[in-house]
């Protein structure tokens, strides 16, 4: 069976619990917790397994893959059905840029052990912490609702009326953009979306407050 | 003709030259300065291009796709010979899992845009956003050295003997390390393998310094 190393509010964690649910593959979940004990993702276990030390990572038999995306692309070639990408040159570049647009432009910089060096490191305030958390998150879901207001190929979903890799990415986001108060009134394409998503059963299953290591 | 919005120095735009090249593609460069009159990238004219305001970007046609990974994955949807990507599943994560370590876990901390926020809006000081720098460049080159060097797949190149898209991910990287002082002496694979890309012409064309706009 499909295992998968998560911590139910790594947003990365989060894209592929979605795209697991969205083409129904049963797995098994393996908790690693990254706040525990200094971060049970940094003991010399976990990077056997993982060298990068982060979660996601996905175990199939004897392959181990990293980075969500890379994960959520295996699952689409190997599992064609119910599938997370358009079958268009064009739609599926379109679809992987906004996903990529969250996953390298606004996540990386709003991760645990970036806002740990903020603090650490560069004696940031709560509150600067805070103001940057912001920024990128503000930075990024605004070329987000620009590709999505501007696009014919928006649907119900970010392509489409299909749900797939760019709302694996953006609901996550959005997610955490709530946590940290970010206001989302600027994007109203995004906010539409992610109602939409809300009522799938696929996308509640995946959501953090569902997992089995939910505090 | 394929139309590419560049900048010498960029990271990410470097990745999709490479690609071009490895790929025998002939495109247009459509230089953006990233500095100069507080940044052509920023300007109403190329963010009706990229909403993103960011490099690279690639026109084929009406088609304008944003994000250097998902670039790179339409070059090889749409021109399959000399692959960026192997046939198997397994190695086609293992390359695209490589490529977004630095794409997601390094390259994103180090970028222009965030370097200026440490030093504008967090007063770090210069001695302090070179740390930052090296940091996340040491952590993330640490974690594809562990990979490569542990694990079968790895040949000549970052997967077997042809250079591919995990290559085009991790030379740029090599290049922004190296003009940041930052040791490689703990990474000897990525140190062999950088040292055998250099000797192909397709990176060498693709080199900030051989761009029209370098300086």
């Amino acid at each position: 069976m499909l295992k998968l190393y998560t911590y139910f509010r790594s947003s990365a964690a989060y894209r592929v619990r979605i795209g697991l649910q969205l083409k129904g593959l049963a797995y098994e979940s393996v908790p690693v917790h990254l706040a525990r004990d200094g971060g049970e993702h940094l003991r010399d276990d976990y990077r056997a397994i993982n060298p990068g030390a982060l979660v996601p990572c996905l175990s199939d038999g004897t392959i181990t893959i990293s980075q969500s995306l890379a994960i959520l692309e295996y699952l689409e070639e190997r599992w064609p059905p119910r599938p997370l990408l358009p079958t268009d040159a064009a739609g599926r570049a379109r679809v992987r840029a906004l996903a990529m647009i969250v996953a390298c432009d606004i996540h990386p910089l709003n991760n645990l052990r970036v806002l740990r060096y903020l603090t650490t490191e560069l004696d940031a305030s709560e509150n600067s912490v805070n103001n940057w958390y912001r920024h990128w998150v503000e930075q990024g879901l605004g070329t987000v609702e620009a590709h999505l207001a501007r696009e014919a190929q928006t649907g119900e979903f970010c392509h489409g009326d299909t749900p797939g890799l760019a709302d694996c990415g953006l609901i996550p986001q959005v997610f955490n953009a709530r946590r940290f108060n970010v206001d989302l009134t600027p994007y109203p394409t995004i906010r539409r979306i992610s109602d939409r998503c809300a009522e799938l059963p696929e996308f509640a299953a995946a959501h953090p407050g569902r997992q089995p290591d939910a505090e």
